[in-house]
């Protein structure tokens, strides 16, 4: 028979996985026509949150981990899209993760919880990355999307309006002036095929 | 004028992305109508990662990041299916992620690196515990996958064969006991709508 | 120049175009593939509302009118699930409308605007058939997807629970006893081809 | 048991319900990657028929439900593209109808038999703002198209070329002068966040 | 300048183009989530029938060539679902292909003609064969929707019974005792990793 | 009881279908949001190939035939992107097509072999037509994707810079040259409606 903290456990996991299935509400009023999804943005921009983090000084690692958990409460509260918060009113991130770890192990439980807490909290240098991340990889998925054909300006003048630290401005910066291919053809200009 | 090294910086990113557009060539094959993507199954992986390490007294941290990274070489050599492998021979992911992350900045680099050195190397307790959320996170979404109609037991049954850690095989018990939808019907019945 | 009015018209109207891009939340959730949109609902449910309003003596077009605008609101407050709306507070719909007809004819806002007052305060019948029809209209959706494997069960009691009239309820039965194509395999064999 | 002329109802509205899954093979013409179904254009025709028939001086209520069944036909027909009629010769609506709603209650085959004669006669102010919402909406999905990538300018043009009514030629021009998201962005301007 | 030939040479080209985009309306209709194309369709009815043609000592290549083109003619009348040919009367499939190719160099269209009226007469054995590939080639694609969930049996039993030749009823049978996926496991148990 | 070479034949062509499902990689790392299936391109490759044979003067059945299978390994070793092959190494095509028709009834398997062998050698004519259809194809479908919206001109560039035959090379000028809905607009003009 199964463990009550392991059934928890297992639900917490196969409630994480609905992230997959939601797309980001953004990219659906946008236009784009087949958005990535809640998970999708979350994975790179835990990697973001690592390179930011490393560039600014501040650990990596801890930084991308508050990122894996960031958009994790919509897997009950949905992505509102920003004209919602007119006629939307939410409960706090935190008490949506407390309920989502409620009868999990304990340890493991904190350890989840008090991810999201430093995030919210918005003070840490860690967390500040992760934030510069969230914003960060919307800009880079727009300028993709801008190359794929719809017209995301919009999306990127205000990602571009929320960066906080240098390292994330510079990154912008950087990518406002490629091509999300360019890493591609560098590659196979610089090496032979096998 | 663009830092040479925050460029590479951004073309790693932007590679990553790629990983978002890259379906799981496993449930192509077994005739998933949308499958998910290499980074929607890397996102829920960090997270088993992170709560398989913690039930085995690992470090949760390290683990979901050696997941972060555990498939990002898959943007250059794709998601080659087990029948593949018959027919090709690949190069190390260590020798890919050193070409993808050259002209990086040395720190940022090295983070990266040997996070995908000690997930290879496959010894380390967080590096097992990453390996083991790899293959239950497959678990889990071959389940998911079976509920919405798709005939998956060949993966359910591959996946569970290949766990190593105690608390994955007890949360891989727990997950075939359990419904994927059991932690929303939970919820919808432990706490009244606003 | 464009007529300030006309101009809030056809925003009107270019907002109702994002119904088509929201997919209904619940089967999402449920794991369907490719699920239909708001408009795709909104639209077999104005027909049912119709079918539904004559089976028990009312007006037919006015129960169908109210039903085309009965998910409008959507395109700003999207379609919330179930379980938000233990961590959600909405606004009125009537207040949603306020604001969508804002600026628009004063007539026509008032057409708009009273067919959705009259809906969401459930009294007449014909907004009690309307009512009805969504549901009956979302069961319908459930036995087809259903039959395209994915479980589906859920969708198909909640609804049954909540019909009110006895003509949805013997039409619900119906479906119930029905497979989605008996009419064409009907049609196909009444009628011979040209 | 069910009454055969429940049965004959519901299966009229399975029938329906296939048009969430036709999608409008014009736009499959153009290249676009998601077309919209034939249910969705038809939930925008049928407030935009309410919308130029309130600016006509018409029953919006009636025009709106002559629109609900304007494209019902084609569940049965399918939606033959433009170059197809020169190939096909096609049986009247009017007939398509009658089958469709054959043994289902007499007075609801009549309410809708006789919303179909009225649209195809194309003689009643109501049918005739029916007519033109059909195009009118066709063209400011054209618009959306536009913005999204692919070119629609020929579907914008023979749009705009068939609309009668004073109304409907307005509103296209101002469809022409706007953006499908400026309702948005003035929302948000508006109305400050909860 | 291009020379007139070469022009309706490539528009031909480019109207095959469309079939890939147009996707076999009866798999939409019995509500397949991503339904193959027509071109999908035909590129493996194509090798089917090489298959059956070489099994009853007929040209297998003869009859591929034929099947290539067997439903080209759809890119004008579109894939019209059997229940439509009740209310649908079309042009010949000859009609079509002599508009398609008006224009081109005369070798290259009396080609393509000769092959389209050969399939038509259905005579030849070539043409025998290529007409159960298009059967079988349905058949087995309804056994591979049927393993992913969707109820197919209806289309399963009308291929099977429209069969003429041995070799291709043989192979029918074959294809129901089979998995779709068997290929696979015994190519990856045949034959070790590289 | 099957006959072991008809299980063998059936398990081949249902390994066919998998190439419906695989999607062309070039188009997923170009952006494409429903890319084509290798399928769709081995469709129109063989029409092609038939095309350009008959204008070099070659056989036009033996290229469109050589055509049909000239992706037909990447069942197993799926469509390795271009970067890929700086990592990995691939058997040749001939040895997998060898292990796809091991069982086959031998006159079958030396049909499809001979195609393969012939089209890897690039010697024949009609290899070398085959090869070139290949290629306008992608040259084709990438100015169809550039339509409609994504940036396609380096597949485009790619494409031409490999063509070898003079007929190829003037179908690619005027694919440049032309819309690819052009056939239409003509069509449309030169033939009345029914």
């Amino acid at each position: 028979m199964t463990d009550e903290r392991d059934a928890r456990t297992v639900d917490f996991l196969f409630e994480m996985g609905l992230l997959k299935r939601y797309k980001r509400t953004g990219w659906v009023i946008a236009g784009v026509a087949s958005p990535e999804s809640i998970a999708d943005h979350s994975h790179r921009t835990a990697i973001t949150a690592a390179v930011i983090a490393s560039m600014e000084g501040a650990d990596p690692q801890r930084s991308a981990f508050l990122s894996l958990f960031h958009d994790t409460q919509e897997s009950r509260v949905s992505d509102i899209p920003h004209i919602g918060k007119r006629y939307l009113k939410s409960a706090l991130n935190e008490e949506v993760t407390a309920d989502q770890t409620a009868g999990m192990p304990v340890a493991l439980a904190e350890v989840i919880g008090s991810a999201v807490g430093e995030y919210e909290a918005k003070e840490s240098a860690e967390a500040v990355c992760a934030k510069d991340a969230d914003k960060l990889e919307c800009l880079m998925q727009a300028v993709e999307y801008q190359e794929q054909g719809t017209d995301t300006r919009a999306w990127i003048e205000t990602s571009m309006a929320s960066l906080k630290t240098a390292a994330a401005k510079r990154l912008a910066d950087a990518a406002l002036e490629a091509s999300s291919l360019r890493w591609m053809h560098q590659a196979r200009e610089s090496k032979p095929e096998l």
